[in-house]
């Protein structure tokens, strides 16, 4: 195994948020990746930062058009239309050992929204900030009403990941889609692979968005948001469309599906995961269908972003060792390993 | 604790399909229960056994009036609407060391339906079976054109639990909703108590549908359909109020909503598991909704029913030590326990 | 042309509203009829007369479980499953002159109800009464907090008209589906034929909720509620089955589909509807898919009952004289216009 | 009144359709306009031409990503975010004789789709050719399979009308939204204003996608398309906001929404009437609620395109005479008359 290029790219974290990137597509690439490099990078939280405490409102100090900042766009050499991007998370670490969440007037799963439109004013508007404590991975929760507190487990992830969209769109880092982007599932996680269709020439992948832990369905619409340092290797897979976003852990494969109503996307994320298990094993589509209804776990991901996202989850020790894009998630999880062991 | 009343039922199963109860509501009891009973007893596959084999095909040999038939219903004496019946299921084992499973026209998450209405005409159908290891704690899995075979661990479980419904409705026992009814969890397995809002006098709780094992949504619309013999105990909670089913195994306290579309599901579960948190632990809503959006766990039930079903999942150590519903879960799982030492 | 045999069925207006009846199926008939029966009658409002005024709530005043009374069911002789009853509304006209609207706790399309589960408080509740002109045919709309006032067309109808459902359910008068029921379409006027399919011997057909008009949606949840006197020929089409309600004017054919979300209902009166137009036509369905596309007329009919309510209209020029149903319509028109004649 | 600055815009027919505008947003302007200014143009059809024939299948001749060429966009001087475009349709008129519809895989109602995705293979690809009689106002439809004519009144319409997103989105023709965009609503035609938030500098209008008719829907996803002449007439309304596109006509003014599910399109429409009835009457939010409630009409635009679109359509007459956006639509009307009455 070759030895990855390791690539760091750091922020000015200063910078006036402006200048960031809050679009899938549309903005200049910050730099251009080799495949198989390993990038070293961290990425803003969701607020650019500014809200750090219980008395920061969201709707006070942050500015709508600036929300979700993303680390990229990367240029991915070689990356073509019809290739497959494979973006492996080695390891997803809170860059400070506190997060916040918050709700947010007209967005979230129990309230009126400008989408779900109703005569309702807006739920009140509260901060909640968590500590983290990073050695016993865990975040502590506490209320603002009452002297209540819970410990959670800490478990990093990703809210968005993605390239630039088809058609020549350009999307706002707020929406999920068949490119990616806001998908807010918690099996972003470090040790699992993400599979992307490239849609136009480099690819222009960039992630951010940031939790430290994430309920299924992100119900409030705000995680425990927190920067984050992120390790990722970055490879490409050419020849292979992937027309949906597809994961890999060591025990499951995944597929997404991202629209509205929410059955919709589970019914994306089903049937592309019944198409893949049938290339895998070579099982007809019926027989596939048959089997993944008995074998797979369904969790929501959001329901709380411009469309909703759905996981289908299957797990591969029913795919007799047959190993899906050619082995790509072993091979980067060695290199992972390999990378760790040299930093401990 | 008081020594539980044990009651055996038993169907004739030869009887005429025609006569068993396909209905929530409507249907005369079968027997009178006292609460704490426990109650053994077995269910019909939801085919009533009439679909045994490949060649067997539900549209040719199933009656459309006669799927899911009910066992019950049961009149729980001093049961009255504004209580909760708390139903324990103690034990859910296949009758048989077969299952059967099936794609059956228009019906199913990835298909044209009645009421997803399209032009296409129907997929296949087609009947899998499937063999039991009731030792080993497996069911095989066949494809039909290939000879691609896997082992899925078995998890017996209720497709249908429930009560009559409010407003003097009479439901088909293939309906969700309130009542209960064909909610298609896998979270109903032994070990878990379900709260069912009672309706009417006597609550009139019946189940049945029982699945070897199913997927989060039921993708194909039909589970790997067994008879089973279930053993459970039905409890009382007087003058508490439960207007979603609800349930509690060691771990998790679970709340469900059945609707279309599947977030308006996914809000009623999230809704109530938030006043539900909020009750067991003093937390205001607004710090309930925060705390439930980091903690909650949301795999879906059903996508196929006539309505679909969402779960929503809360660790019970969240809860610091409260107990919910005054602790009859710990209550029947005790006696459950002393229950299976006895017949052991 | 035979003289019809005319029926008259009064209620006892201050009966006790828990006698009347708030489901289609499971309530005992009230009275048989002979197919081509003219039945004189009237239907309670939709609150049973208990708001009556502005200081009226309906929270208050009312039990929801006695909401939407229906004047039946009617027995109709001969009625078979598999037969299609067909409805002529000879004339609807409001009982009294005056109507009421109200807002009532989450309930309506722009507000969190039960199944749209969401954290907000219920918007107000309020009652507005309609002052009704029969003579100018004149609703007269006041604004509760300003002096605003408008005048809409009278244009009466009723919102729930149905048979008994299939499968041996028993369903709210407060829901619509392929049985008719709580459908709240404003097409339901006078000099318009409702057909509905057979599902239980007898029909069981009933009505009621009367409109002195509607907006298409019912967007707040009430229409302007008012008893009503009305007059309809009830005549049965052998062997005919309407898997969904259809309605039939001088002008229009016209499908329903009840389901949520809304574009599911859409989809089933559309496909209906295509359904139709080739069976009247020899059209192929591709043929019928692409005639339909262009000449459909798709308005709203509810989106605040259990489930959503579309109506598909179909100009019935476009037949080419081919008479829907056998040429019932034109024929129950004639009779109707004769009945009219002679009662003025 | 000033003398209206009359603008020609005229395409090379023949050019490369690679080099149109397929996209809101993105594009380069074509030329500018000053607020107030005539346009004259003409529109391809979404097929930009290569349809013309029923053996011209769509999914052979054109490239999925040059559909819904649009004329444009415009940069319209002094519009800023915060503005109002009003787009005022002076004649529409379609360019040829003739007009096609079709239907293409995996795309309409009535079938499955990508995010509707099912198991389903494709429905038949066809496609319709259409004489218009011009003189006559008449589309002739003639079936494929079998002898069956049709005679349809021409009614030609606008697909789709748009300005560039806000947030920095670059968004597909085929796509509805806030910006307008393809809400292929039937109302879009001569004699109707449309407003149109501004979001960028500048505005960035285009249109596009001309109908010679279409029912309701759109429901095979294909109406009667055509190339256009078509005479608009756009001016700008500074400081007054729109959140979603508006339509005024000379006897309603109409809101609409756009997204899924068909339910939240319907709330998004009616939320927004009942505040510009509220706005333009003094009603209460309460009292304009009610008062929409009883008076609306609620037309499906389509239920085919990225998300749906409905419209809310409310009697002028019930405003009294208050004049809706400053009174823009009469005077457009004059001006528009006064130029028709120029050329005739």
């Amino acid at each position: 195994m070759n030895q990855a290029q390791i690539v760091d790219f750091d922020h000015d974290a200063d910078a006036d948020p402006a200048g960031l990137t809050f679009t899938f597509g549309g903005a200049a690439p910050v730099a251009s990746l080799r495949p198989g490099s390993l990038l070293r990078t961290w990425t803003h939280d969701c607020f650019v930062g500014r809200v750090r405490q219980e008395s920061d409102l969201a709707s006070q100090v942050c500015d709508p058009r600036q929300l979700n900042p993303q680390t990229g766009p990367f240029y991915i050499e070689g990356a073509e239309p019809g290739d497959t991007l494979a973006v492996h998370f080695v390891s997803i670490e809170p860059r400070y050992a506190w997060g916040v969440s918050s709700t947010v007037p007209l967005f979230g799963a129990l309230t009126a929204t400008p989408t779900t439109a109703l005569l309702h004013p807006a739920l009140a508007e509260r901060t909640w900030r968590y500590e983290l404590d990073l050695a016993a991975r865990l975040v502590h929760y506490s209320a603002r009403d009452t002297h209540y507190t819970a410990e959670l487990p800490l478990d990093p992830m990703h809210g968005t990941v993605g390239v630039a969209p088809a058609l020549g769109e350009v999307r706002s880092s707020l929406a999920p889609g068949d490119w990616g982007g806001n998908m807010d599932t918690p099996e972003m996680r470090a040790g699992t692979t993400c599979y992307l269709g490239v849609n136009v020439e480099g690819a222009m992948f960039s992630f951010g968005d940031g939790h430290a832990r994430q309920g299924e369905g992100e119900t409030c619409g705000v995680a425990v948001e927190t920067a984050m340092d992120s390790v990722v290797i970055v490879d490409l897979i050419k020849a292979v469309a992937t027309p949906w976003p597809k994961l890999e852990s060591d025990d499951f494969i995944m597929t997404t599906g991202s629209t509205k109503p929410l059955e919709d996307a589970f019914r994306i994320s089903q049937q592309q995961l019944i198409y893949w298990v049938s290339e895998l094993t070579g099982l007809s589509t019926l027989d596939s269908y048959q089997l993944v209804a008995q074998a797979v776990l369904s969790p929501v991901a959001n329901v709380v972003d411009v469309v909703y996202t759905m996981v289908a989850k299957f797990p591969k020790h029913l795919l007799h060792g047959v190993a899906p894009m050619g082995g790509v998630h072993e091979r980067l999880r060695r290199q992972a390993a390999a990378y760790l062991e040299g930093v401990r």
